[in-house]
């Protein structure tokens, strides 16, 4: 049997649920299907703050799973920003999508990938709020749960994470694993209040908290800030 | 301004997204409400290992969080019932639930609240695998995503806490709150298949996994072990 590795990304000060959402749908997979193996990747083995109060330390460093099979990036607020600048991190996303069937994001990680230079002519997907950033990095936004062009998949804001990884599960194994992992997580939701009322959205209050994670991630590189914020 | 500390419990073991879908609803309360402090509580501040391939270090002890104003138990498979054998873990849920005005849980978090002897006369739910062992502990099994019945809480199984969430941030600031909350995480759901058709529940798919996550995680308590598989 030959196995078959995903890799989800950590970087400082990610959104947990972005990575958590789609670690829970893909470690379902590796029950039902042992050929693939599900790893959380770090530049090291050590605990990584972010942006809730807990820390995450992942299973491997991005050295020991250089070809995954899948590669899911998840996103965050300005720490997210802040790994647009991270070569490390940037030159493993390169490296590992080159040789990955599927490139996969959450939120504000398909900008990560666009910062890569993997969003190149492909539609794309991001957190609402900062969708129209995506066009700076040659991709198409679209407002979509999630995206999928070609071996690029990109996913909403971070619970669309879940949807997106249950959508994996189903490409990488069919609609009948799709469903067992659905039944595992007991995925039926009821958002108390119903779906988003998109005309109803808060704008006015995220618009400035977007402007600041941009301002605040960047403010190592003064240019691409500028940029990303004449789009805002 | 009096602070209200919110205690999020980890133990070795757990499922992340059990603890990561309320963190991440309580997070955006805190934003909008700072009178809020979020916290992760743990016996150490140390990494704590999870079903899935990354561990989870919490921001506080136990004892740093003796009297939160909401405390949340997350579940998980074999690990939540071997936690229902740690003295340390029960103790502080029944300290931190005498002084609470909200005690919640998701998924298999329920059956730690009922062995603490937190459930008993309440309605309660938990994952549908293994929903009639509530009756154990004294509580009233009920098939709802979400069971509220007075200070107690109770959430289905894993992402159910999102939802269970969503509803805590309305319950302790009002809905207008939990809708800007649902914003923030984009929790607009929309499962690639639909919802779940439980007529086609994969029962005996689950059933046995059930078992097994009783008698591995019980193997130190054969009494309760024998009378929870008997439910079963």
């Amino acid at each position: 049997m030959t196995q078959k590795t995903i890799a989800c990304v950590v970087f400082p000060g990610l959104t947990p649920l972005d990575l958590v959402g789609p670690v829970t749908m893909l470690g379902m997979l590796t029950w039902m299907e042992p050929e693939y193996e599900l790893t959380v990747v770090g530049a090291r083995i050590e605990e990584h703050e972010t942006d809730a109060p807990l820390r995450i330390t992942p299973s491997h460093t991005f050295d020991q799973v250089r070809d995954p099979a899948v590669l899911v990036v998840p996103g965050g607020a300005a720490p997210a920003f802040r790994a647009m600048t991270d070569k490390a991190l940037l030159g493993y996303l390169r490296a590992a999508s080159a040789s990955a069937e599927i490139t996969a994001s959450v939120c504000s990680g398909s900008l990560l990938l666009g910062a890569a230079g993997l969003l190149k002519g492909k539609r794309a997907t991001t957190h609402w709020t900062v969708l129209d950033l995506l066009a700076e990095f040659d991709a198409t936004p679209v407002r979509e749960r999630w995206v999928e062009d070609g071996d690029v998949i990109t996913a909403a804001g971070v619970s669309a994470g879940i949807d997106m990884g249950l959508y994996l599960v189903a490409r990488l194994a069919g609609q009948d694993a799709a469903r067992i992992a659905q039944f595992g997580a007991e995925y039926d939701p009821e958002p108390p209040f119903g779906p988003l009322d998109w005309d109803a959205a808060p704008r006015e209050l995220f618009a400035p908290a977007a402007v600041s994670w941009v301002t605040e991630g960047l403010a190592g590189d003064p240019d691409l800030s500028a940029r990303l914020r004449a789009r805002l």
